[in-house]
């Protein structure tokens, strides 16, 4: 088992030197000074994750986990649970959204069973299952805190196996019915807000199927009384195995100076839990939109993030961020590509 | 001269049998309905547009239209007049962030000289100058009427030419110093709202400098006294000639059910001047970014177009509406490319 604490503690701030060196290039670009906006802030934020004033991005990758949800014996969401392994398969035939857009972002997809309450095999499929799905929080703790830290460790282990084939930029995805529910519960502790202020309609429920949603977080978090202060409990009494698969993944990451491009919410839970591990990891993440689901928005604001689309997706997968690494793309384009005022001969400002 | 009434007359609504037909697709793909936001609005209106249940972008272009103002001689810019042609010579280079992004979205680059005041000349550039840019409109009228159809005639010239060769998606762009102030003269009098509420800081001006241009529209628009029921009145009167080539653009665009995505302030108030030309132009268009200028949201919701990106862009040129393309080509890829729920074997709602 790895040791969380080893892992933390090679995460380190991002690289002054490179961020100033690239803050400079950006306002010899020939363009008025701030007017790429965003794209400025992405190339410079780059520079200081890869300790590069000039970054590129070369391999892509999109690890999606996948897992089930005991809760969801409880009506949570519009889909049945079938669909984790159903869409599970759907992924590793190329047919889903992630697919699509991965192709077209040139990511790679990693598809990891980590907890799927069906008999899963394929080629394709990393199979890592901790357990068949968690337990039904609404009784009982989702996971044990061993289990929970099992499930970094191979969100962990992913990273580690994509870097050493070359990764320059990792999206996170999941799959698993049920999950808007954890991610609601999660986000509750770690924000100390209402369920309610954090649970929105998943992939579709109506007012009263909601109102059951929000009543049910409520019962898990009173039932598992999970210690807010510290993320491991909050994790394993109420949240999922992908979510922690995700945590692994974007520690590691970080840990390798890697940049992360953050999906929706439920994504952007397991960002929030490894902020709250260890809040230098912010520095490393970019979150690829704003879903729907209203938690994401309290989450984003607590990790100082603005997301780089707003295109009212709550599909999950990755989609989102896969879609925002052409934004990121260009962003890094733009900053090494674009002719010097110098080189172009065009005056600065008068 | 093309006759402006017959372009007009060939615009006509989207084709509702290829909507139906799209929207029909969506709910089939697997995915919760709607969970794919403004992709799935944007490959039914794609449908709509093309005539084309499962629409497909292969050729892209950018128009980019340089021109420039006679009002840069009251300081309304932060820039130096020169900057114009000596930006131009950097799209004919290929070092300006257009050409970057332009490279990244495989999208071709048409570089318009259709009123710069200095002598251009390179094998890539169309050469089209209709005067020496506008005269100062804070005395007189930019330009003529029949210089504003001229401009307008060299749009749907531009863009027949592309579609001669294969177009499937087109986006406007420009470069002008000064252009800002037409942009802003030309929405206060279409909307018309004071010329404060549309005036922003352009390439980037001081709270003096914003003060002054606000006072040099509000005595354009005095002095000229355009028809707001006109709009090639106002075109003329307070407007710009690479603004003139854009509405020819859009207006010859959907007439060939080509989309349109517009860029920032200076592409959409072309994009308003076509739509008081012909309100059905409007569902031709797609609004490639939400840009810091003032201005541009008053139009963008006059238009009823909600924009895809919102990365407090302002650099015109077309960059934002080129970087958009990703974004459309993610919306035609998920509709035409992922399986539907019985191609995959997943189940629907339970």
């Amino acid at each position: 088992m790895f040791e969380l604490q080893d892992l933390i503690a090679r995460i380190t701030p991002l690289d002054v030197a490179s961020i100033e060196l690239a803050r400079a290039r950006q306002l010899q670009l020939t363009k008025p000074a701030g007017s790429l906006g965003r794209l400025e802030d992405i190339a410079v934020q780059l520079a200081g994750v890869t300790r590069n004033a000039m970054p590129e991005i070369q391999r892509r990758a999109v690890v999606v986990m996948a897992a089930d949800h005991g809760v969801t014996a409880e009506g949570v969401s519009a889909f049945p649970k079938d669909v984790t392994p159903q869409m599970v398969l759907n992924f590793l035939t190329g047919g889903a959204a992630i697919n699509v857009l991965a192709r077209q972002a040139d990511a790679a997809v990693t598809v990891v069973d980590i907890g799927v309450d069906a008999d899963l095999q394929h080629p394709q499929l990393l199979s890592r299952k901790v357990r068949s799905g968690t337990a039904n929080m609404a009784q009982e703790a989702a996971m044990s805190r061993q289990e929970a830290l099992q499930a970094i460790g191979i969100g962990v282990e992913v990273l580690e196996r994509l870097a050493s084939e070359g990764l320059d930029l990792v999206a996170t995805g999941e799959m698993g019915i049920g999950n808007t529910t954890a991610a609601s519960a999660i986000t509750a502790c770690l924000l100390n807000v209402p369920a309610k202020d954090v649970t929105g309609r998943g992939t579709g429920i109506d007012d009263q199927q909601l109102a059951n949603k929000v009543r049910i977080i409520e019962r898990a978090i009173a039932q598992n009384n999970p210690d807010i202060d510290q993320p491991l409990d909050v994790l394993a009494k109420v949240g999922g195995l992908e979510i922690a698969g995700l945590v692994g993944v974007i520690l590691a990451a970080a840990a390798r100076r890697i940049p992360v491009v953050l999906d929706g919410f439920i994504s952007s839970a397991a960002g929030l839990v490894a902020y709250a591990l260890c809040p230098t990891v912010k520095d490393y993440l970019l979150a690829g939109h704003l879903s729907v689901e209203l938690g994401h928005r309290l989450i984003l604001e607590k990790l100082g993030l603005e997301p780089l689309l707003n295109l009212h997706l709550r599909l999950g997968e990755g989609t989102g961020a896969v879609l925002a690494m052409h934004i990121i793309e260009g962003a890094l384009r733009t900053h090494r590509e674009m002719s010097t005022f110098a080189e172009a001969g065009v005056s600065d400002k008068a």
